[in-house]
C-alpha cells in the first residue's frame, strides 16, 4: 500500500478494517500507486466507461447538498437559490455556526431550510443520504478528492471546487470512481464561464484564430494578506500551510481550464509532458516575521522555510501545441489569468486588461471592433443568462453561469462541459509541477486520464443544444434580490 | 578536434595548415569542445582576465570598420556618421554594390569616403588593417563569432550584432579571445537602450521594485514575410534557413538583455539552468507551399520539415529568480518583447502596450503618474542624447543611444555596459534551448562564462559618470539630416 493510498484511506477512516468500507468495489476500482507513473494507462487497463460526452438521465428537480460553508460555499448557496427546480436539501460544515448562516440565505430567498450536517464526519452522513443528487464540495483542497470519491461511491454526482485533486493518485481515484459509478465528477472551474473566455472559445470554434498554436493561462493573484489572515480567512490557516510547504503551480486550473477547452485537450488533443520552474520565496517569510513581531499567534509561521513565489510551467501537447501556465499568489502585482490564445489567424489576450483580439493584420481591435466580436460571437449561454448572472454576482457572473449550466445539463440529460478527465488533468499539473520544480525543471510525462479516448472524444459544445430550460427565480417577493428578469 | 571546432576553422579557411593562421596563440586560448559541458569552467581553468568592468585606454578618435552592409549595416553607417570623433575608415561587404551605397551615406553626411573591402575574404583584410579600432559586425549569424574572434585577434574591439554566437563553443571562443586580447567584445543588444527599458533599469537600481523576483522577455515578431522574401531580404535566404532547421529560441537576446541587466546577471547573480519547449510548425511549411505554387524559386523550401513556431524557455538563477523568455517569428500577432520585471514592491511591463508600472497598491499607474516616473527616473544617457536619438532614428532611437554610448565609453576609457560575458551568456540560450527542445524540455545547465567572477562583479552604471563628452554632428550643412541640436 503506497503512502498516498494509506493517507487517503486514513482520511476516510479506513486504515484498518477496510472491508467494512461501505464503498462498493472501491479497492478493486482504483488504480494502485504504481500505475500513476504510466504515461498512458491504456496499455495496462481499459477505460471502464468513457465519461466524456456521457449524459446521465434527466432530473426534473436537482437536489443539492453543499459541503464547506466557509469562503466559497455561502456564495454557492446563494447562487443556487436563484435557480428554479434546485432543492438545497443539505448544508454541511464542520462548524455549526456556518451552517446556520447559510440557512439564513435560504430563508431570505424564501426557500425551505435544508437538513444540517456538522462536525468532522457530517459530510459522510450527507453523502449517504437519500434525498440528494449532487454533492457540491467547497472545502480545503486536501478534502476535495476524498469527498468527491465518497459522494460518487454513494450514488451522488460530485461538483468539486478547484483543484479537484492534489496528487496523481487522487486524480486516478476520481477518474476510476466516476467511470465505475457513471456519475459526473465536475470540477467547478468557474473561469471557463467568464465572458471573454466564453467569447474566445466560441470564436475558436468558429475558426477565427485558425489552428491554435500556443496558449497561456495564469493565476497571478496576491493572496499574501488573505493567506496570513487570522480571523475570517481560511480555517486553521489551511491555505497558508499549502502555500508554505508545497513548491510548484498549486493552483493551475483557473488559467489552464479555459485555454484547455479552446485547445480541445482530452477531446482531439492531449497533454504530453511539462516542465516547471519556481523561484525562491521573497515575500512569505518576511510577512510571517513581520506579523509574529506583533502577534504570537504567528510564531509558528515565522522562521519557516517557505516555497517560492513565482512558478512558470510549460506543457507540450500531442498535436505539437504549447501552453504556458504561471502561478504567483504572493507578489504585489495586478491580478492576471493571462488567457492568451494564439493561432495561425489571430490572437486573443485578456490580461493585462483591456481584453484584446487581433487577426492577420496584427493590430489589436478597436473598442468598436471588439463590440462587434461580442455582438457576433457571444455564445448562447451568455445571451440566455449572462445578464442575470451579472446581477446575481459571483466573480462578476461567471460563477452563476457555471452553476446554472450544470443544473441545466442535469435537468436536460446533457453531458457536462467539464468531465472527470478535465478535473484530473487540469489538477495533475500541481503535483507534476512540484516534482519538476524539485528536480531542476525536469521534464515530466503527463498521464492520459482518458486512456486513449482523447483521440475520438468530441469537443464540448459552446452553445445550448437541447438545454436552456432552466429558469431563474426572482426573489424580490421573499425579500431577496430583485433581478428584474423572467 | 570537435565537429564544431572543425566547422569554425573551416569557416576561417583554416582546416588544413592551421599553423599559418595569423591568429596569435589562437589554438591555445580557446577551450576545447569538451569544456563546454562543464557547469562552471572555474574548476578547470581560471579566467584569463576579468573583462567585466574593464576599461581600455581612452581613444580621442574612434576608427570604425563595418562588415555587412545588407539589412543592418547601412543604418549603423548612418548613425555613426552623426557622432563626432568617429572615423568610418572601412566599409566591407561581400557585394561591392552594397559598399557603394554605404559610401553614399558618408558622402551625404559630408564625410570622407571609407576604404572598401569586398568579396568573401574582404572582412579579413579589414580586420588586419592598421587604421581601425573597432570592427562593427552586421552579417548573418553564423559569421558573428568567427569575425569577432578574428577582429580581436588582430587587435580590434568587436561590436557584434545579436546573437553574438550560435553554439556554446562559439560563446567560449568569444570569452577566451576577449580575455586574452583584453579587447572589448560587445554584443549590439540595442533593446537595452530602449526608453522604457532604460527607465525600468534605473528604477530597479533606485529600489522602486524592491528585490526582483521574476522577469520576462520575448521576441514575438512575425518575420514570415521577410524571411521568405526573395529580393531585398536576407542574402541567400540565410535567416529563413536558420529558422527552418533550428528548433528553439533562436533570437533570445532582445527580450533577455534588458531584464538580465535589471537582475544583475553576471554581476551579483548568475543563470543556473534552463528548460525550453517548442511547438511544431503551423506556418512555415504552408507559406513555402503557397509561394512554390507561384514561383519555382521556392521549390527548394517546399515540402521541407520546418521547426516550431513558438518557443517558451524558463531560466532559474543562482539567487532563486526566474526568467521566462519567448520566441515566435512566424505567427500573426502584434509585436512584443514583453519586458516584464516583478519585484517585492512593484511590477513593470512594456508589452502589450501601453507601458505599465504598478507598486504595492497593485494598480497600474495612470498616464500622469507614468509621466512622473519618466520625469524622475529617466537616466542621464537619455536626458543627454535621447531627443537626438529619436531624430537620428533606428528603432525609435535606441540604436543611436547604443552606438553613441559605446563610442563615448571608448573615448572616455569607460567599461562597456555589455561585455563579452553578456554576449556569451545571452547568446548561449539559443543552443541550450535547442538541446532542451530536442529532449522533451530537458533541464540544461547554463555555463558560467565569468567562471565565478559574477559573485563580485559590480552592476553596470545606468548614468554617465565621467563620460558624455561625445558630441553630435549636425549634417544639414552637407545636405544630410537637420537635427536642430548641438
Amino acid at each position: 500500500m503506497s503512502a498516498n493510498r494509506r493517507k487517503f484511506l486514513k482520511q476516510l477512516g479506513l486504515v484498518s478494517g477496510a472491508v467494512a468500507t461501505g464503498l462498493p468495489g472501491f479497492s478493486n476500482a482504483i488504480v494502485s500507486a504504481d500505475d500513476v507513473e504510466a504515461k498512458d494507462g491504456s496499455g495496462k487497463r481499459k477505460q471502464l466507461h468513457n465519461m466524456c460526452g456521457y449524459a446521465t438521465p434527466k432530473l426534473e428537480r436537482v437536489r443539492v447538498g453543499i459541503i464547506g460553508l466557509g469562503m466559497r460555499g455561502p456564495g454557492a448557496v446563494e447562487r443556487l437559490s436563484f435557480i428554479e427546480n434546485v432543492d438545497i436539501n443539505g448544508l454541511c460544515d464542520k462548524y455549526p455556526d456556518r451552517v446556520t448562516s447559510a440557512q439564513n440565505i435560504l430563508t431570505k430567498a424564501g426557500l425551505p431550510k435544508a437538513k444540517e450536517y456538522t462536525g468532522t464526519e457530517g459530510w459522510k452522513a450527507m453523502c449517504e443520504s437519500n434525498d440528494i443528487d449532487v454533492i457540491y464540495i467547497a472545502t480545503p483542497w486536501s478534502l476535495h478528492t476524498p469527498m468527491a470519491v465518497y459522494a460518487m461511491n454513494h450514488g451522488k454526482h460530485a461538483c468539486v471546487e478547484v483543484p479537484a485533486a492534489t496528487t496523481i493518485d487522487e486524480c486516478w481515484q476520481l477518474v476510476e470512481t466516476s467511470e465505475k459509478t457513471k456519475l459526473h465528477c465536475m470540477m467547478l472551474e468557474n473561469c471557463c464561464y467568464d465572458f471573454f473566455e466564453l467569447l474566445t472559445l466560441n470564436m475558436t470554434r468558429h475558426g477565427l484564430f485558425g489552428e491554435l498554436i500556443h496558449a497561456e493561462g495564469a493565476y497571478i493573484h496576491n493572496l499574501l494578506g488573505l493567506n496570513f489572515q487570522k480571523d475570517g480567512g481560511y480555517s486553521d490557516m489551511w491555505r497558508l500551510r499549502e502555500n508554505a510547504k508545497r513548491n510548484g503551480n498549486l493552483y493551475p486550473t483557473h488559467g489552464l481550464g479555459p485555454v484547455a477547452q479552446c485547445l480541445n485537450i482530452n477531446r482531439g488533443d492531449q497533454m504530453d509532458y511539462l516542465v516547471s520552474v519556481s523561484g525562491v520565496d521573497f515575500m512569505m517569510a518576511a510577512k510571517a516575521k513581520e506579523l509574529a513581531a506583533k502577534d504570537p499567534f504567528y510564531n509558528e509561521f515565522a522562521n519557516q522555510h517557505y516555497r517560492g513565489n513565482m512558478n512558470t510551467s510549460i506543457v507540450k501537447t500531442m498535436n505539437g501545441k504549447t501552453i504556458m501556465i504561471q502561478h504567483d499568489v504572493t507578489s504585489p502585482n495586478p491580478y492576471s489569468r493571462i488567457h492568451l490564445i494564439k493561432g495561425t489567424k489571430g490572437t486573443a489576450c485578456k490580461y493585462p486588461s483591456p481584453e484584446r483580439i487581433s487577426f492577420e493584420d496584427e493590430q489589436w481591435l478597436s473598442p468598436e471592433q471588439m463590440k462587434k466580436m461580442y455582438d457576433q460571437y457571444t455564445p448562447e449561454i451568455v445571451k440566455h443568462v449572462g445578464e442575470i448572472a451579472k446581477k446575481v454576482g459571483g466573480h462578476g457572473g461567471m460563477d452563476f453561469l457555471m452553476d446554472w449550466r450544470w443544473v441545466d445539463c442535469l435537468r436536460n440529460g446533457l453531458a457536462f462541459d467539464q468531465d472527470v478527465y478535465d478535473a484530473a488533468l487540469w489538477s495533475c499539473i500541481s503535483p507534476l509541477s512540484e516534482q519538476s520544480v524539485k528536480n531542476r525543471g525536469k521534464s515530466m510525462d503527463i498521464p492520459d486520464f482518458t486512456r486513449g479516448a482523447w483521440k475520438t472524444n468530441k469537443p464540448i459544445e459552446t452553445t445550448l443544444k437541447g438545454g436552456a430550460t432552466t429558469l431563474i427565480r426572482n426573489q424580490s417577493e421573499s425579500g431577496g434580490k430583485q433581478l428584474d428578469v423572467h
